[in-house]
């Protein structure tokens, strides 16, 4: 009897009540119905991004809202600073380059998180940069930044501070106002458990007032608008009302578990899957790993794309494997979402057995008996 | 026993087993399974667009495609032709302007259609226009444009046509290749039976090499990229994968169908919606109405927002009311997608009920048995 587990970082499993909603017959979004739904999400989002502004959201995946970003807060010309540590990282840039903006990058080696000393040193030596884009959770790593400290720089000065936090929502903590982020970006198909089509966006007032003054071309990115509507439960443009459905009930979830709980689960889960990979003798690829997901660096021996695909195929597991240079030489857990430790278990003894399948030297059991120590505690 | 029944020009209904496909266990949008969903149903696309160019796709609402359109063909300070003949033809211009195109007008009466001599008229007056911006059905008024004649008088000329064909693909004929239309951009929600999130276009060989030149900021709504992995079956973010297994099934059905005989079921419905409304003792507000939705004008004494928001309340009928400067002076009935003769029926019926309900004098039956006068053929 075989059975599918996902344990990619995005899209993760959607909870059984979360798909029924969405296979509800479908309903006109600007009916009262859909208003109501449309304002539930958006004041439950509010508990997740751990802020007091309001949350909009477009119908994209998490990249449109990254490009909405820059679109909303830039001028044509403008110098920004931008952390590069991963294939999202670099996606700040290209998208910034994109739009012809001058990037200042701050290169980290992949897996590293970057020191946030020299984010200090780059604003001092550019205080004339807009804006510095970072990544709270650099998914093609697993690495986490410390955008906290990084906050703690940027208040202090004019320059805005933007989060990728897209893959790290509800996993990883991010006190937008307590810690004074500007904006923050995320999407649906991540920690929220429902699938890709969604993206949202926080501002705070100091980057709304930023949005004012850009002049880069934007129609259905526009932040503004989507705001604006957003206060009325309403939309510019048909919104992915199926996939808000889905999202409301998911919302249900974390607010009845609270989003200081939901963040302690995922440290928990985190916490048990690296001392998994580590009695079972391999190493973890990311320097300051997040929560969100656990990357760990194969031997040279194994082959990562054959591995992936063959638990996929064998066994029924799909974790996720290396991207761009990472290709072949990292696999990544994902404990994130709808998940709790029978997920762990599952995806650390499979991970043991697809081990010993492959012929690696393993003490079989010592992953599973890991992850039992830290939640027998 | 209420049940609602939904007359919108989109969202439309959704067939149960798309639905049941979207609320199955989510798949890793870069499996081998997904990579097969989405060369499966990007083909089936190619048959709903009358096409054998490649049909490219975006997690979006149709506005997206759209912007993607502009953004993608156009240059800075290019001139375009924009036929504007109600909201969406506005759209088109909005769209322009926000990237600092020079937009030339032909501003038709709301409701009517332009008359294609008009656009040769223009093109010969502006042949440094790079492109027509025109609506197949202008949804806000019902109202059908004779694309066909225009393309035959672009396709002499080095002007690209690009059409909206956001509601009325699958219902309006459009026969890309054959009547030469150099873009069609369409979405998920309408004729394609699956909820809003997709958005969809094709683009002739002299588009494509026009989007080469194109030097208008973009990065998630890039054509070229979305085109090139989309070859593939891959994508360059992820995508609204549920709402891709939804669309598969709706799209086997309109294959069963055949596109041709779609068009001819779409065909009839509006023809017997219409024979309705005169037996009523109403108006048709467009003058040359689409397949995809009949707008009805209301007599002066009948407040159309009221009577959308009683017919929703009371009976559990979903039309659309009057956009813009037509709000409640006409209700919209779509007849799209997911329907057939019974669904005539039950709009046409209901309507009926409601002008009963608010005391209009009409000849109670004459609706229903004009509908049937059509079917019974």
């Amino acid at each position: 009897m075989k059975k599918n587990y996902l344990f990619t970082p995005g899209p993760t499993p959607i909870p059984h009540d979360a798909l029924l909603a969405m296979a509800q017959p479908i309903d006109y979004h600007r009916s009262e119905e859909s208003t109501a739904l449309i304002l539930d999400v958006l004041e439950k989002l509010k508990h997740v991004f751990q802020t007091e502004h309001d949350v909009l959201f477009l119908t994209s995946s998490g990249t449109g809202a990254m490009e909405g970003a820059v679109a909303n807060l830039l001028c044509r010309g403008d110098k920004v600073i931008v952390i590069r540590s991963g294939k999202f990282g670099e996606r700040w840039t290209e998208i910034c380059e994109a739009y012809g903006i001058n990037v200042i990058p701050i290169d980290i080696k992949w897996g590293d998180s970057v020191p946030p000393e020299t984010v200090e040193t780059q604003i001092s030596e550019n205080p004339d940069a807009k804006a510095v884009f970072a990544t709270l959770c650099e998914t093609s790593t697993g690495a986490l930044h410390d955008i906290q400290s990084i906050a703690h720089i940027t208040q202090q000065t004019p320059t805005l501070l933007v989060v990728d936090a897209v893959s790290a929502l509800g996993a990883d903590d991010l006190q937008m106002d307590n810690w004074g982020v500007d904006v923050v970006v995320s999407c649906s198909q991540k920690g929220l458990m429902t699938p890709p089509g969604l993206a949202f966006a926080a501002l705070s007032s100091r980057a709304w007032e930023v949005t004012e003054r850009s002049d880069l071309p934007k129609y259905y990115l526009d932040y503004r608008k989507a705001h604006q509507r957003g206060l009325e439960g309403s939309v510019p443009y048909t919104p992915a009302i199926t996939l808000l459905a889905g999202l409301q009930i998911a919302l249900n979830h974390i607010c009845a578990e609270g989003i200081r709980n939901t963040i302690s689960r995922h440290s928990m889960m985190a916490s048990a899957t690296r001392n998994a990979i580590k009695a079972i003798g391999l190493s973890l690829f990311a320097t300051s790993p997040a929560n969100t997901l656990t990357s760990i660096r194969l031997p040279d021996e194994i082959d990562g794309k054959m591995f992936v695909k063959m638990m996929r195929e064998k066994h029924g597991i799909t974790y996720a494997g290396g991207q761009g240079e990472l290709s072949g030489k990292i696999v990544r857990i994902a404990h994130l979402g709808w998940m709790n430790e029978n997920d762990v278990i599952v995806a650390i003894s499979a991970f043991e057995r697809g081990l010993a399948d492959i012929g690696y030297d393993m003490p079989i059991g010592a992953g599973v008996t890991a992850v039992q120590e830290i939640f027998k505690k």
